[in-house]
């Protein structure tokens, strides 16, 4: 499989990017607005991973050709990028890719953070909004905190909530998320559904603030 | 201490009434709007812990009686009666009380469950709206399902996340909330998060309809 990761020297994406490349024989494609970073960040996390001892499989690019070289396009971009940064590569995209959406709109006042809900229910559906027809979209990954993604040393054990109308896609999101050790996928339904997993975001940051010893956070359902 | 829990002949209510009177040595004053039944179903959860070989404490009556009994007030009503609810036992409430707001608002569509946000941001800011000045209000045990309460055989294993204004009001019900063998309290800060905890809640739901073996979810943020 190849895996696009747009905006993927964020930390988010540089998380899921190192987490896939180490973990399974994917191919990674790291994607940004400006190619000669994805190139460099690519190069960093290879060398990092090669260094480790990991056989790796990881490009830098510019957006449109890291979602034009996948099957999976992760629109791992800022919530406000995110329509823009789908519409920059809809040209490319055809009915047999999948687009995941892990973003999430927040807000932060005196009181801490909360979810800024998105006038259409959550970034997941904006993300289909500006996705062709056709194409699916799945909601994924959004209550992983890019700090434990990124500690490689860290054993994760967490949980995912795929959301999404397209129930092929739904499935391979999830055989991909549980490719990730410690990574546990469940099903949240239709992509409706999906404001609810992306306000859970603001609660993990708000406990790590108030809680001594509790910093990046996820969750698990039981 | 002495714990209400108005409707507390309902599902939640019966969940944290039996564990509170099985798992401490407080006394539980169970409310409902009809006082008859309060005591029919007191006397049940009595005889039935008493069977079990617990000695309990548990008294049933009409709401009003039952939150001027207490110390701590559970409002473990739908959230459509929250409001009225608080109103009606206003009366009676000091300033050394501390009013707890469970409940979450949901509607559901073809979809599953959803979030349904009131203006004020969470049921529990819409109880504090109801409730004196001067009264804590404390949000908690929005995602701990009836079920696994009600079955005192479940050993739990459940965070609850603690919102609140007044820092010994939230340290109360933390200490409340972890005498309940399996429960971690974790404070979520101000009552203004309350929201994204009550969120939580339809997630559940739909988490426990799309994926088989599960149901009766609560979670554990790690």
């Amino acid at each position: 499989m190849r895996i696009a990761l747009l905006g993927g020297t964020g930390d988010i994406g540089e998380g899921l990017a190192i987490r896939w490349a180490r973990d399974t024989n994917h191919t990674i494609h790291i994607g940004s607005r400006d190619p000669e970073k994805a190139e460099t960040r690519a190069e960093d996390y290879r060398v990092a991973l090669t260094d480790q001892g990991f056989d790796v499989d990881i490009h830098g690019s510019g957006n449109e050709d890291a979602a034009a070289a996948a099957d999976v396009i992760v629109v791992s971009v800022p919530p406000q990028y995110a329509a823009d940064t789908v519409a920059g590569v809809a040209d490319g995209l055809e009915d047999d890719n999948i687009v995941i959406s892990p973003a999430v709109a927040m807000d932060r006042d005196q009181a801490g953070f909360h979810y800024d809900r998105p006038a259409k229910g959550s970034i997941a559906e904006v993300i289909a909004d500006a996705t062709p027809d056709g194409v699916p979209v799945v909601g994924a990954f959004q209550n992983l905190a890019a700090g434990a993604l990124t500690d490689l040393d860290n054993d994760l054990d967490y949980d995912v909530v795929v959301t999404g109308d397209d129930a092929d896609a739904n499935a391979d999101v999830i055989e991909l998320a549980e490719e990730i050790d410690g990574i546990r996928a469940l099903s949240g339904g239709s992509l409706a559904n999906s404001g609810e997993i992306e306000a859970i975001t603001p609660l993990l940051i708000n406990l790590a603030m108030n809680n001594d010893g509790m910093h990046d956070l996820g969750v698990k359902f039981k």
